[in-house]
Parts: C-alpha cells; structure tokens; sequence
C-alpha cells in the first residue's frame, strides 16, 4: 500500500472528480499540471476534514507546501471521471507527509498516478515554521482512524 | 427561457463539475475563466452527443469558437457542485449560436452565469467555413427533440 | 479604432505575454480561456496604473466583473509573444466599459482577438454597487491622456 | 550547482514569463501548479533546441514524463517577471532526468523553486520505450557546450 507511520496511511479522504476538455493538452492527453490540481482539491478536502482550514481561520497556522514528488502511470484523455484520494503518511515536529493516489474510471480503476507532498506548519502570525498543535495531530490521528 | 429557433433551445445536454479548491483567485472567488472552461466542457459532451465530434474525426467538418458573450450573476466558491447546461439555438448557414447556464449546488441550484457561445462550421480540409451538413442539422434537431 | 466616450478609448496600458506550452488544448491552438486570463491580467495592471487598486485596498472600494464579449479572430500557437492593450471605454455612474485587443508577434502584430468587459463598482462593506468615486474618475481620465 | 553527468548540467536554456494575476490563488501566491507549467514551457524550448520535437515529428520518437520532484523554496506573487532555466542532467539507455531552477526578478534573482524532471523515449508507433537515438544523444550534448 503506503509506506506509513503508526495509525496513518490508511485514506481517509477521496473525491471524484471529471476530466475537462480543456485538461488536455496539445498531445491530446490530460496535461501532467492537472493531476497535481486534483491532488490540491483532494488535500483542501484532507485540511478541512482534520481542522486544518479552521486552524488557520482561528489561529493563524497553517500548511505550507514545501514539496512534492509525482509518479506518472498511465495517460488520462477526456471524458474520465478520476478518483483522488489522500493520506497523512507521517506527521514529524512541524512537518507532515502525504500520500495522493489517482485512479481512473475509464481504464476500469487502475492507479494512473501516485504522488508524495511534503507540507510544513507555519504560524502566519510569527512568520516562521512551528509545531504541530496536539489537538491538530490528534485529530489527523481520528480522521485516519475512521478508515476502517 | 432562453431566445431561440423553432425546435431548438430545450438544453438537452448538461455536466455536473465539483469547484476545485485551485479554481478560486486572490479575491477568493472562483476565476471567471473557470466558468468558460466548464462551458467548454459541456460542449464538447453536445458536440459528441449530436455526431459533431465524429464529423470532425470522418471528414474533418468540425466547430471554430468565433466569439463569446458572458454573464456573472453571482460569485462561486469552493466548495461547491455546478450544473452546465447547452443548448443550441441557432442554426444558420455555416454558423450556429449556443446557449449556457451555470447552476450552483451551495447556492440552491440559483444560476450563477448565462452565456452565449458563437460557433462556425469550418472545413479543415478545405480550409474555410462550409455549409453544415444537413445530417448534423438534422442530428442537432433530434438531440434538441429527446427534451420532453 | 475603438467606440469610446471622449477622453477614453485611447489605449494608454499594454503588456506583454509569450505563449506557453501547455496554453494550447487538443486541437493544437492556444484554448479560448487563455486569451481571456491575458485580458485579466492586462485589466490589473490598468487598476494599479489608474489606482483602482489602491482603492479596494484603503477603502473597500473595487471592481465586479459584470460580464464580457470577446471575438476570436485567428488562432495562436506555442511559440509566440503577445501584446496585450486595454483601454477604458465608458465611465457610467457605478459601472464602466473596457476595450482589449491582443496582438501576436508571430503573426507580425495582426489582432487575433478584440473584447470588451463590462465592470461595476463595488463597496464590499457596504456589500453593494457604489458610484464611481470622482478621484477614480480623474485618474482614469489622466491615465487615457497620458497617450498622446 | 547541480548533480550532472559529464558534459551535461549548463543550464543552457533559459526563458522569461511575466507572472499573470490569475496564477494567483486564494492564498494570494502563486499557485504552485503555475510553476510546473512554466517548467514544461522552459522543457518544450529546450526540446526544440536540441532536435526532440524535430524528431517526434519525423519518426514519431518522442518524450514521455515519467515523473517529476519540486521543491519550493519561496512565494511568489503578482507582479513579477520569472526566469526559468533548464539542464539535461543524465542520459540513460532510454530515459533522463532534466533539472529546472525558477529564479524571481522581484526577488532580485532569488531561486524560488528547483525541480527534476524524469523523461522517457517513446515510440509512438512501436507503442513502447525505445532506446536514445545516438543523434539526440549528440544534439544534447552540443546543446549543453555550447554555455562556455
């Protein structure tokens, strides 16, 4: 599956999501940005599920992208509706990793793409980098958890 | 309803596309080019609907975008579903208008654009506009008929 | 030239774009939407130079994109550079015209794609349409003299 | 600089592109999809550089991006004008990895964002990888001397 730490890795979240017409690019297959557009929607899916999104409302603290390492498998054309889905895959001092796999519905659910984010929590307020609050790890924690 | 010919103007065709978190500029709407990417899909499913699309792939007759005409009546944010609808509702000689609304989930289904596409029927081969077909014609007519 | 008020119409902010890549779709031209993301990002520059910017920024005080109409007239492709123009059209009591015209330097400067947009004033405190500050007025005036 | 084989890594293809407004997105940065466009866009004039595109086009050989690993290192925002350089770094039996630096004028030529990108060598009417051409492998490295 996914190379994880204790009680992650599990994919919690997923969305569905349709190729455009306009996903494709001048070698008529879905461009390689896009995939990395699904896998945006499917982490702010991921942050608003964990409390991530209220954090920073409230607080000021939140992810920053620091990275990001992305396997193509498989070419995507229109139409196809994807599923993304996503995974905490570990959770260090002040930063995390994430899991992201894209399945297509069109080629019968194989795995098109897979790919790892690399975030960082930062306190707006301050500027800079900072822990990760335990109420937020917990709740990451729970949210895998629900995976059964 | 919407200004058209005789038989057409029924919107036989619609897309239900997710808002991704990316569609939204720094005004936290989402981009008034998202709006005519997503109608750009819609015909594109009218375009295969209708034979259009095969037309184009047969004889090389296929659609040129001549111009656009848009409408924002609300703002969209993420997260929501939108509804697209197209229907044609002119057919001229080598030139044909389409109709678009947008629809917005989170909104209670309130029409968030109209637009109107202006579309003209082009040769590749020949390398200029030509008459549309009377098959397409009488496609388009029967697509347009399969609305109750 | 361009249908203006007197005063306006004089095409006083242009910039300039190259082409991308991933700009064109399927069919191998750049996709319609970009030219209209090319308008937009000429439109703000156009809002810095006639401080409209400064204006939501102090005083809540900005544009709604109300609507737009946009002839294509030749298709584009990678590479190429863009020269893209704006002008202020009409200034009404709360809303205003904008002409844009975008020129391609592979195709020795001929205009591929003319549009107007159609905007509203907008007090986002007051959460509705405002009219047009005179200062705004004065420096949109002062900004289309500035062409001789 | 960066880890290269010998003769390759010089950076010898570069290209400019203004940050439009709608790279912007609701965290009012630039959207980091954006730079892996302006990546490809960099990739794409390299290609033509060293004969890639030529050859698709002749015999159907061309590239396939197998993967790729971006690390951001600051924002960027609207307006700014960004450089983008890219390298071969490797040329396997049948595939390489290209290296990309995006450095930001606003910032004063700060580097923003590096990148590796994995590249196969595809034929497209064989339907399978196919080995370097020993010509491509030439015209690269050509390319790559010819930054003294």
């Amino acid at each position: 599956m996914v190379d994880a730490e204790d009680g992650l890795g599990r994919w919690p979240v997923n969305c569905e999501i349709p190729v455009q017409w306009g996903d494709m690019d001048a070698l008529n297959h879905v461009n390689h940005t896009v995939f990395i557009r699904w896998m945006e929607t499917a982490r702010m899916h991921y942050f608003v599920a964990c409390g991530f999104t209220m954090l920073l409302e409230e607080e000021g603290i939140g992810p920053i992208l620091a990275g990001l390492k992305v396997d193509y498998h498989a070419p995507v054309t229109f139409p196809d509706a994807m599923t993304i889905q996503t995974t905490m895959t570990r959770i260090g001092n002040s930063s995390f990793d994430m899991g992201y796999r894209i399945a297509s519905s069109a080629r019968g659910g194989e795995t098109v793409a897979t790919a790892t984010v690399y975030g960082v929590v930062f306190d707006y307020k301050a500027g800079k980098a900072t822990p990760i609050p335990d109420e937020l790890r917990a709740k990451v924690l729970e949210l895998e958890a629900s995976v059964t």
